[in-house]
């Protein structure tokens, strides 16, 4: 038996021993005591070898766009078809909220309860950065788990979006079926991460979502918003973000939806982007925790700490120039 | 006399001797030797009080477009009405391609040779953020000698869009008149970033430039490219990107440009806009600069050099989780 706690549990229990094991775990690594986190390391890396066959569904889109019963009718069809679905989610806002929307498991009143599937809020507390970070390590236990799909779904406070995209293989964005001059309401910058786009609740005004499908479908061709370049062969085709219409609450679509998911699979495992994606996003996350761990060190230097309040004030009422002020405090840090 | 060199010639120096004191200065900013940069951040730091009431204009697009033709046409429009104008650049690839565009001063025949003007190319060598950071200070000589205004221009390398309209008070992207799928060169991400859109060479192609100022205005309309929110006051209305044509080898648009320029800066003066990007600017260049200067010292650390290597090529196998290897890592720099 192993040294490091409930990995007999993840990868080997059934049923209740399993998700108990699941939920002790992330629960452990969501801890901030140092001895925790020392435990916590060694768990991951003893469950590393067991993940990476999971396909990682990011999701997004404003409060009111249908986001939970989207993954409650989803994750219904995809357990029907033999999968064993996760989902996680990304809320930098939690701790202010008082939990996020997934707490509130009535919302995926199914799903919630299926033995199938396994639903986690987001972590509460710390930077975008650390959230992001615990839900990463906590899709590592489902996945070393046998979860084969593996859904994180985010709000959009902020980068939260983005922090997404970055830890998933596909990231798709929910939108209302409304077009035109109403289609203002999308967020800047987050057609750019998109590589799926849902016009959902399109049962409501089918007209106006089809509409948005073609307005939004030439707007992506004519921003340039293309996917992504292959860095090895240009010539191999490549993904296209792609927009499709759908209603969470009849149903339809959803099969369609899940076709669109193995197609842009199928064409980036064999075009080599989906491994590309994830090393790409390993080596990222490596640096951001790396600078966010730097940035806590400098922050909480007592020399630092002394000197940074006035300092930034002068930057900002034009009294020192910003990289004089950065120079200071690095030579304060460093020496 | 100051004890700073060059002080007294940039502030008040006439003609060749103004020049030659903010060539020299620029020349010390751009060094790495660290007792030229104690004289250079002193000399910053002086000038700074003099520095703040140019306008700041970034100018990007693809190579080919007509950027030093564009910013030929207006320089010289902007010097006959009595402004003093200086070019700088941002070209992180100067160091391999043998020197910037703006190198060849050849491309701004009359511009180059003006008394009013002054061009200086892009620093060379290092990190986009250092090479940016040079620019950034160059820009603060500029507007000590009295240029008011001061045009960055980026030929759009990686990121240096970013880094252009993070120094500018406006950032104009640079557009070809082709329309409909001939736009898929938008280079992505960058219309995000435009505050204002240029079709140049619209007399090559009159009803194809208008067509893609109708396209890019609708589209940019559609996935919410409405500039940037005021984080006072919501109510207070606020720039939306325009698109413009123009013709920057007849001169045909350059005095709208202007127009167009001088109500956006009227706006955002009113709303505030401006002072608030301009604040933002400066403490997220003050972070930048320090967390460059946290990453340099951490890849510069033996212990870290001696483990990153290896523990890079383990994260990028799937060997080891990157959040470990960070924290890894960090104990190795920080103990």
């Amino acid at each position: 038996m192993s040294a490091v706690p409930w990995v007999e549990g993840i990868l080997h229990g059934q049923g209740t021993v399993q998700r108990r094991a699941m939920a002790k775990a992330i629960t452990l690594l969501e801890s901030t005591r140092t001895d925790h986190r020392r435990i916590a390391d060694a768990l991951l890396n003893t469950l590393l070898p067991h993940t990476g066959r999971a396909f990682r569904l990011g999701i997004s889109g404003v409060p009111g766009v249908g986001k939970s019963t989207f993954i409650e009718a989803l994750g219904i069809y995809l357990i029907e078809r033999g999968h064993r679905v996760a989902v996680l989610a990304v809320d930098p806002s939690s701790s202010v909220s008082g939990g996020s929307i997934l707490g509130d498991k009535t919302r995926m009143e199914k799903l919630s309860v299926h033995e199938h599937a396994f639903i986690r809020p987001s972590p509460s507390g710390g930077t975008l950065g650390g959230v992001a970070a615990k839900t990463r390590e906590a899709m590592l236990v489902c996945e070393a788990a046998g979860y084969d799909v593996v859904i994180v779904e985010t709000v959009g406070v902020g980068q939260s979006e983005t922090a997404v995209a970055d830890m998933t293989d596909l990231f798709c964005v929910l939108q209302l079926p409304n077009a035109g001059d109403d289609l203002q309401a999308i967020k800047k910058g987050i057609m750019e991460l998109a590589d799926l786009i849902v016009i959902n609740k399109a049962d409501l005004d089918p007209d106006a979502a089809t509409r948005a499908q073609a307005q939004i479908t030439s707007a992506l061709r004519l921003l340039g918003l293309h996917g992504r370049a292959m860095a090895d062969d240009p010539t191999m085709p490549r993904w296209q973000p792609t927009v499709l219409t759908l209603s969470a609450a009849t149903g339809q679509g959803v099969a369609a939806f899940w076709e669109a998911v193995q197609r842009y699979r199928h064409l980036q495992e064999v075009n080599g982007a989906l491994a590309e994606r994830r090393r790409r996003q390993a080596a990222a996350w490596m640096w951001e925790r790396i600078d966010a761990g730097l940035r806590e060190a400098f922050g909480q230097h007592a020399a630092v700490r002394a000197r940074l309040p006035a300092l930034t004030e002068d930057v900002l009422a034009g009294r020192v120039v910003a990289s004089v002020a950065a120079r200071e405090l690095l030579h304060v840090f460093l020496d």
